[in-house]
């Protein structure tokens, strides 16, 4: 069946029938607007869109997966301000050819990935258009805690990262040259493993700067150091490159430094440290704040791309 | 210059410079988040997105009008809860050839219609994508008061409207038959003037449900009426059919009462008051809920469209 077919309420009935709701939904879908719970009286917000070609290819990633992928990109930015989760809002543009199941299936992905930090998806749209389009926003709640921006390294401070970079990047180019192993990498790229409770946990623990790295590591650590007014040095050596990362790049032609230190879609955290911080479970030091501006490696510029542009 | 020249960072560089932040702002664009005040510890949240050739034309509407009718539709939601906007984030795709100034005006709609409520547009997300689709989430405040929400209409209950229906999708019409005029029709199409103090007005007031009137007012009272298992009779006699609409219509070939009745794009409220109720100003009475279920006009089914089905 066709999302044509069952019409716009038709489908909403059936996307909203497979979601559940965690105790921070005041009002679920179904009325004008959500009513969710934000005990601090404070709300952070973030919107992150995917668009299909650009973002993701239904050929490289079922409709679940890239649920998943959508609610992460997005949880990522909250937990990156120190914030817990606490609800989800999509706005779904679809192929009116689209089938329902696949739009079901999206729905398990993103409700999944929001329930395995204690979100829900509570509301959001649906339309047909020409480009699937998936728009989701994330609210989070600071539980009294000042938000962590990327405007508070200092000089002195460490640089440390959570979660694994570079391996959605392989697994991105892997797909590309129409390969479809090694498994590790092209899964890393299907399916974000988000350190989630490391945002708030780094939060309590006297983290200055925080960012989710979504347009690659130099290049996000790059957002921090233009915001704070500082310079960021990373070392080489606190990156590993994993034997199958090894493989691919030597296969592919590819330095495995750039997917490690220029990829992003793999959503690991990158924050600063006071200098004497006992650094917390699931973070580790890559490098140090100075002062100045910009970020280099080892001292000297990163000879290889920057980031990634969505118009270019 | 097109946005591809710019780049996604440029493109959003000149669309927050073009914005202002109102009180409830605690932390702007720029971050991974925004932080927005939630001072009763619970925030309203609700999203629409706007596909162009589906919900809009840009051969038809200016892209400053445009933002004003995305950010519209989307504050509209929350009133309807009888909350106050607060803040909108937005996620916008656009083809990478459109000219960033055409960015830039519906950025400044998109900023205008929020700050009319007191609201600022916080943050948001940009990509390429070959359709042109805006998708705008709103967040707002209760005061301390519970949401009003579909489901309370009790028999006996009045039924009110705040605003005008039938304007926009009469403008619609008009446009679609390849005219220009009547400007107040094509002018209540391309913009809409949505009641927004009416909905926390009749929260204040004892409203027993409220809906926004987004899929025309039959379809829409029709939701309250399921949601709240009471029946709804709507007095035709409450319309009254302005010159310009009773011209166009007769033009046209259409009843007005199919505008009047079906037509959605105005954003009025429609709201169920306890039947001693002395109406807020901006309200007028349509209206009487009964026992039952189902929408009627004057006692009978109305024999027109049920309203917008945005997959059909």
């Amino acid at each position: 069946m066709s999302v044509a077919g069952v019409g716009e309420f038709g489908l909403i009935d059936r996307v909203t029938a497979r979601l559940s709701y965690g105790s921070t939904v005041l009002l679920g879908p179904g009325d004008d607007a959500a009513v969710v719970a934000a005990p601090d009286a404070r709300v952070v917000a973030s919107t992150d869109v995917l668009v299909e070609g650009r973002h993701f290819r239904r050929d490289w990633s079922g409709a679940y997966d890239i649920g998943r992928r959508a609610a992460a990109a997005n949880l990522a930015d909250v937990v990156a301000m120190g914030a817990t989760p606490t609800a989800l809002l999509v706005a779904l543009c679809v192929p009116a050819d689209l089938s329902t199941g696949w739009v079901e299936e999206l729905a398990d992905g993103l409700g999944a990935e929001a329930a395995s930090v204690g979100a829900s998806v509570v509301g959001g749209d649906m339309s047909a258009s020409p480009t699937l389009t998936i728009a989701v926003t994330a609210l989070g709640d600071l539980a009294g805690r000042p938000p962590v921006t990327r405007a508070g390294a200092r000089p002195g401070d460490l640089v440390a990262l959570a979660g694994r970079t570079g391996y959605a990047a392989a697994g991105y180019t892997v797909l590309s040259r129409g390969f479809r192993t090694p498994r590790l990498l092209v899964e890393a790229y299907r399916r974000p493993e988000v350190p989630y409770p490391a945002g708030p946990l780094a939060a309590r623990l006297g983290a200055t700067a925080m960012i989710d790295v979504s347009d690659g590591l130099l290049a996000d650590l790059g957002h921090v150091a233009k915001a704070s007014g500082v310079a960021v040095d990373i070392d080489r050596d606190a990156f590993e490159v994993p034997p199958q990362m090894r493989d691919a790049a030597q296969a592919l032609g590819v330095d495995p430094y750039t997917w490690l230190l220029a990829g992003g879609d793999d959503h690991a955290l990158a924050a600063t440290f006071p200098p004497a911080t006992a650094l917390p479970e699931g973070w580790r030091a890559i490098g140090r704040v100075a002062e100045g501006s910009g970020v280099t490696v080892d001292g000297s510029p990163f000879d290889g791309p920057a980031g990634w542009d969505h118009f270019r």
